[in-house]
């Protein structure tokens, strides 16, 4: 078994490096906005963890890397005595990508030697397998966070012109699912690696409702926009109306519009928008406006997750009408591994699914993803129900 | 029934005006924060909706009072034309008082003479029946902001020396009840009045629960103080340790620790905190962080509304660990009037039960009011279940 | 001698509550912007004054009027002890205007008295008089204040139908004036008051220069503004042309342009601009940017003030092209005193002259008025240099 | 007399590049505040100068690098066109480092080439020198900036380890220097290259004065700190009081209390403050206070290059008490070039002298440097006057 854990670590590792072999040295550094990280940080923190968590803890022999890094790396650190300045992330030019991979190389030897070895407690094992789901979280924020760094740069970079990820999201024709009203159960059951926040399988009671098998497309979505959707309040909570005015927001992140049509910024560089594809990087304020205008809603996360077998889903990340909030019974788990999620459930919105920057293998029916209303970085989509 | 709806009338204006009777002219214009109004507002706004969606489209005879006033009235206006000068509700020392108190006596005078005669039409009453829910939600917040404009005046000012409003919330002792697991409606069902936000009772599957009886007192609270409960940032959301933090939050909104004992500024000047009273003027945060220090959680808004019948209400709005979502088929009504609740469905944070400020006969077991996690100028209160 | 003081003191603390017999009592107490202080605050914090540099020390049978005063009405008050709560000064609606007046009038009784009797020593005359002056330069401020709180409400009040306070400031037809190069004196040099500021006459050698006998019009501002004044950064300092784009400045404060036609808001209520009158209530980037587009400059404070005899001046405060900073040898006072203009010499620019609003026989031909450069609520003006 | 311009030019270019030696990939991009650029935008901006004002105008075979780059280097670009995103420079992971230096060489190759051969026009020499000069002013900063991108990382990285760059700053004993009362003139006056904010020489009249020979030392400066002088409101201007206190300013930038001793980071890393070396880094309300601390004063810009020749200056830009404001019949030049410094005459202080980053031969006693009053990233020092 832990051979399977070895084989694992090594892929999930070596995939992350992977995600940043087209970048320059100058792409890891930058913080654009306070949600993106810098890819040299991704490599460090996620490295950190095991450090952190694993080697530190259980192996004897280890020596730690380097005592300044986790100044660096932790992403939940106070100020820790008098010489250790806080700093944006984005500020840091060391320790360099260089270093930072050599970081990566230090500590995967000595975790490739403790997985040869050492694994016979099953709380080691579930927390070094929390570290491998928390590598490929990073992984599809590596993906975003790489879109934002050239998608904001006047140059309009490409990101790697041998590839063409992610492939562009068609979208089927859609049908209407109707499901009776009833007493299901959500959240998971299995024998697998699940997060805290989707423990806790528990029945919920639903009224009968519809809810659409295909995302709602950028032809779609061009519609809203071409009726006014941007200017027209009635479709828009108040706190996103002021989001649109405040922020002049006119259509979803990326897009531009020159000399009359509209664009939009890929990881293959500016593109004319393709009418049959999902739309993506949408705010929930926009999703929600959006149903508002088509006289549907958004589904519910027991509601997607009921319909889920029966959706074509992964292309997007989709935001639901329902709160970041803990599931019955929901305990957090003792020390730093507790801080995971629960200590997020205030005033974020449930997304589900999953999108094309997410790892093979790294998403389920009952993931519970979240993010802040205002957030268009993701990979985000919009399903209707009603 | 028009001999009914005008004793409602006469009596609910006639009551807003009474709270204002111990304020001097100056208390009716100050805002120390945008989120409490001037009581001039709160009386010139309460005015202008029966100016506005009664008088005006119903009233052929009516000449409306004066058309600026819309602009310093309407809590939703927009720049309208060149000549309107936004600015905060604060920073107006004019229409005097004595002109709002023209104002509602002008308006007054039309509507009993309108509520007189014309009303045969539903959707008419309807509207008029809102508008004396909504000045009695605003009779609320006149309590609420005197007390915080008085209660961040260096002076202290006692609001009305002749009265001991409200009542010290004394609680009885606490039991705790236990709900069995099943399937249970809530929402509005009466043939009342009751706001679009209840309407649509529908089931919900409650797992089996506990909840007190009572709520949380005073002396509870300063256990949970004097043990560090805010230095300990394990208690609290990711976004509330930064509230505690950034505010300098070390107790409930109006405590003062003066020379080692806690006193609270009541509408009574500065008093000695009463240990058996209920804990009031908490936020979200505290109240969940509460929950977390004793090991419990908040009830959600079906539990507290299944279980209400047999709980002591009324004393304090009640945090519940249910975002402020819509019903499922919740519609926004079309106008003006659908503005009402729909639009602020995102962020917000329910609240039930009923205030010590709440007027007599405006609370009901199925009203769900909603304030922002960080607020604590309300009379908000715990109770806890688990 | 005391005769003579307790005339002046009569005179001018009757003339601070005569500019206030317009108000009603809610136009006491808005802060609209920070730079405006509530009309109750001017009245209270010129008492302050007296009571604390002259009573409290000097007066031994004086008994403070009311102790938490000094946290109301010190403009320099730290937070003192637990119970003090720090706050604007436009949240305060207590002291009430009546209490604010009986505090007036409770200090002016024991003044008097102790003007009858007390003063042989000289130093405590000179606070006596820098308490007069500083009580006129507050009702300078009092009209501008109460310009800012009216002119900032939509409905635009006339502040005293009665009067026609200011005056339209016309021009008589401007002239240059030569002055030869050589040294010159300037500062303060007779016997009579002087702040600290004029102090110290001394020598500063000046080119020869041109400056115009009359103040630019509102005609040549209007063609600066036709000419596309605001929108050419060229006429501009870096920092005021940021300033023009953030506020989106487009014309002098009070100017609003309607159906086409310039109006402004003055005491009297919204009028036409008079063409002839100077041109009033610009900010230094404004001056300056004019004097770039007509190819002058503004004069420096030494060549304003040795051409001073020569000129016309008196109507409006005329931004100097000089920065504050001490004149040569220029000491702060000891203790409170030292705090009156020392503190403020940095990054404020040097007006001249006087305006309108400037009570009469407060202004000297060597006068240091100073605001910072955005400013433009003072009732400001220009002259060109060249 | 071109092989002169040529000379210099390769030169001056060669040295921007050999500052830049040392630094990693990283730390070419990053912008820790708004007053640092990143290294990268120093090398492109000074290039762009070359390219946008010598080879595009007037060399008829030059083909623009590429035609993004004016916005990415140009320091005042507005948005232009619909593409174009605006951002901020330390968000910019392209072009790369390499890209950048190939920019340099392209230029440069062009510029050796022009220089051969076409110079015949005083005012395009005069464009070149001003190019050379401004590509000085942006090595002086290249040393501040990276000092602070270096110096705001938590692991203190060493500048370059083989260098001991710059050499502690020591200083002589100091003896007062009196200067007579008199006209003086100040400005530049010579044939060499000067800023036009040096122009227009000219009579100022002096009285007489004591300057210091010497520039106040650590040791002094640590007698202020240890007086309380950071704590003591007395000391300070308001605004600079104000900045104290919301900065939790408590010494020299740089400097950190370990253990109970002041160290300071250098480009050599982490050291102890040399108590006999010329206090640096510190700001105008800084510097103000310790002169105001001292009984002493700063003196103006006028007194210090008229005692210059018999100062000891270079090591330290030294804070006057003058504001940065035009010399008598001070002109700005039209277009670009006439924007380089009058735009900036407002709310900034003038320093003089030199510091031991400028580079040599860049200095001149009537070089008038300027920096807002907060600034403390420069090598800035204190003399005092009295």
């Amino acid at each position: 078994m832990n051979a399977d854990l070895l084989e694992q670590y090594t892929r999930i590792r070596k995939q992350t490096e992977y995600i940043c072999t087209p970048l320059g040295n100058e792409d890891y550094v930058v913080q654009p906005i306070v949600d993106v990280s810098p890819p040299k940080w991704h490599l460090g923190h996620t490295t950190w963890f095991f450090e952190t968590f694993i080697l530190k803890p259980y192996d004897k022999e280890y020596r730690e890397f380097d005592s300044q890094y986790n100044f660096v790396f932790n992403s939940y650190y106070e100020t820790v005595g008098a010489r250790v300045i806080r700093t944006d992330r984005g500020n840091l030019s060391r320790p360099s990508v260089a270093e930072v991979y050599q970081y990566r190389k230090y500590v995967d030897q000595h975790m490739v030697k403790f997985l040869d070895s050492h694994i016979t407690d099953q709380s080691l094992r579930d927390t070094i397998v929390l570290g491998l789901n928390h590598e490929q979280q990073h992984q599809e924020l590596l993906y975003t966070d790489i879109k934002y760094i050239l998608g904001h740069n006047p140059l309009f970079p490409i990101y790697n012109p041998d590839d063409d990820f992610p492939k562009s999201a068609g979208t089927s024709s859609s049908a209407t699912l109707r499901i009776p009203a009833g007493i299901y159960e959500i959240g998971y059951a299995g024998d697998g690696f699940c997060f805290d926040n989707e423990c806790g399988r528990h029945k919920v009671y639903l009224d009968d409702y519809a809810i659409y098998t295909s995302l709602v497309t950028n032809a779609e979505y061009l519609a809203f926009i071409n009726d006014g959707g941007y200017s027209d309040f009635r479709h828009w909570h108040a706190e996103g109306w002021d989001w649109v005015k405040t922020k002049k927001v006119i259509a979803p992140l990326y897009w531009h519009n020159i000399d009359g049509a509209w664009m939009h910024y890929t990881l293959q560089g500016l593109k004319q928008i393709d009418l049959h594809s999902a739309v993506c990087h949408v705010s929930f304020y926009e999703a929600s406006a959006f149903a508002a205008w088509s006289g549907k809603r958004l589904p519910t996360e027991a509601e997607w997750e009921v319909a889920s077998s029966a959706l074509s889903w992964g292309q997007r990340w989709e935001w639901t009408g329902s709160a970041y909030l803990p599931y019955p019974r929901f305990k957090r788990a003792a020390g730093a591994i507790g801080e995971y999620n629960g200590k997020f459930m205030v005033n974020q919105m449930v997304l589900r699914g999953a999108s094309v920057a997410t790892p093979a293998g790294h998403s389920r029916a009952t993931y519970r993803n979240f993010f802040h209303a205002p957030h268009q970085w993701q990979f985000t989509g919009i399903r209707l129900a009603g």
